[in-house]
């Protein structure tokens, strides 16, 4: 099986890009992986070259690119070069941890769409208190999306969760104001209908409230909605933790409790801490894309690897293709 | 001033209500206060009658009632007769901690909307880690805005985050998945050229991840979005705090940590408590009308009728007429 990555992408690139390859590289024999970018910058971090390659250019998509329009010119840049690889077949699946919107921009026109998928959903596996997680999608692959798109999200979203979860059955929610049938806005009182209607395991609304319990594998929701939530829960967990911080050091009486407690506070923030789950996967496209966070250190990268890794082998997207064929059919 | 209490909403009624009712009318000289319910229950707990009177009432509009239905049918609700009360003038404002949706309903057809106002929202005050909390609106009034709503929106939070709040030129940002201009679903598109061009004091997108840090003293929003967040600030707050608590008592050491932070914990979790910054106001009625949170405590009633007595004595309500009507003028 073979992975393109995009080495300079990331707050931590390219040093824990090669990192977690190399991670990567030893634990799974049955990869092999291409790094696209600079490669003196890559070879600086590089010690073990075993099944690991590199395609070298100097042009990278910054951060701070307009994300269409970056793809579009930047055409040697590491990101694009190893959405090429994916689509050239030379590479099985591939990630970055770069800008979101330029990956999502070369996802979708470069590795192209499965035929049937109106839009590719953005899909992060988020933290939950007894330590599962559960999917999320879209959190802003499309600002807008209709009732149909939502229904294809829990679609996708069930085939991911057990085929690389090895959920049975996961439990899809929509994301509402409410739990009872009526509630919500037009767009998620249209796909309930559908959700209902459909064969997937679809347990009602969720609030968001609940969502940290684990209320549900799959939760379903428009990109503008999901992004929002998603960065709400982001925004929250550092405020308290902000607050903490403050008071636990405000006094020596505190600073030494404190002391006590630290390894269990490191415990509770590796529990919110979403790079654990992988990347935020990219779904609907013609094979897996994966987006890690910005911020990944190589364990971080490394889950994404393995993720990419359980993707493939789990032929994710293969049983998508199927699942689209099969209701059109309907 | 005269106000009007239902003292049959919320969960600790009606003990936390007319406790709450008795502290207000000991701190401020120059209410009156009339609770609409069960007199015999409102009396066991009512020891001081001065400047308080009680409107019996056997009905009562249940958490669980369909709030349309309810408001229709049960039309000597204590929530019905004490909205009754601000209709026919005899009370300037009136406070529920009962049935949102109902609270709303009542709110709109019998309270009624300013004239030009296209919807009411729903504006609580949200905390912020300095503390001095932020305006969100819409929280779920409406679940489907428009982009003219939400103009609406940030005119009226500006009107009482200057009146009540005392705030000279609140910062008005949009709830947005980015910063740049460009950002967002067609709705928040829309909303920002009518925010840039309007002569609110407008800061921008903001985006989930900042509202706690205080990036805005009004955050608008539609009522689906700013649900969902609400909600998720709620949700991810309480997540951490069990989270902490099972780590906090997994062993003596921890435990005894713990018992020296106590304090601390409970100096953030009151920080983070909302209804210390009063009720949510539905503003765009022809009175003030507050939703007193469900699980309102004596204190946090009394902070509803503070909060409700500086909208009548600093004139949101008129302020928010006159400039309605000096829009649709221009």
């Amino acid at each position: 099986m073979k992975i393109a990555i995009d080495a300079m992408g990331g707050d931590n690139a390219p040093k824990a890009i090669v990192e977690g390859a190399m991670k990567a590289v030893t634990l799974f024999s049955d990869i092999e992986i291409t790094l696209y970018g600079k490669e003196p910058l890559i070879k600086e971090y590089l010690t073990n070259q075993e099944r690991i390659s590199i395609v070298h250019t100097d042009t990278v998509i910054e951060a701070t690119d307009e994300p269409v329009r970056a793809v579009r010119r930047k055409k040697d840049a590491s990101m694009v070069l190893m959405a090429n690889a994916v689509k050239e077949g030379e590479a099985d699946a591939c990630i970055s941890a770069g800008n979101t919107g330029a990956l999502m921009t070369a996802g979708l026109f470069v590795v192209g769409r499965i035929e049937g998928i109106e839009r590719p959903a953005l899909a992060p596996t988020l933290p939950t208190i007894e330590g599962n997680g559960f999917l999320m999608l879209d959190v802003g692959a499309n600002a807008d999306a209709k009732p149909e798109q939502l229904l294809q999200y829990a679609m996708m979203g069930s085939i991911y969760a057990n085929k690389v979860r090895g959920i049975e059955k996961p439990r899809v929610g929509l994301l509402n104001v409410g739990t009872e049938e009526k509630k919500g806005n037009e767009l998620t009182k249209a796909a309930y209908q559908l959700l209902k209607g459909s064969d997937l395991h679809f347990i009602g609304n969720v609030e968001a409230r609940d969502l940290l319990d684990g209320i549900a594998d799959v939760v379903v929701t428009d990109g503008f909605t999901g992004n929002v939530a998603l960065k709400t829960i982001e925004g929250t967990a550092l405020s308290v933790f902000k607050m903490l911080k403050t008071a636990l050091t405000s006094n020596l009486q505190s600073k030494l409790a404190a002391a006590v407690l630290k390894p269990k506070l490191k415990v509770i923030k590796g529990k919110l801490d979403y790079s654990e789950y992988g990347g935020a996967g990219l779904f609907g496209l013609k094979a897996p894309v994966i987006k890690a966070h910005g911020s990944s250190d190589p364990n971080a990268v490394y889950n994404a690897i393995r993720q990419a890794r359980e993707m493939v082998s789990n032929e994710v997207t293969g049983t998508i293709r199927r699942s689209v064929e099969k209701s059109a059919d309907n």
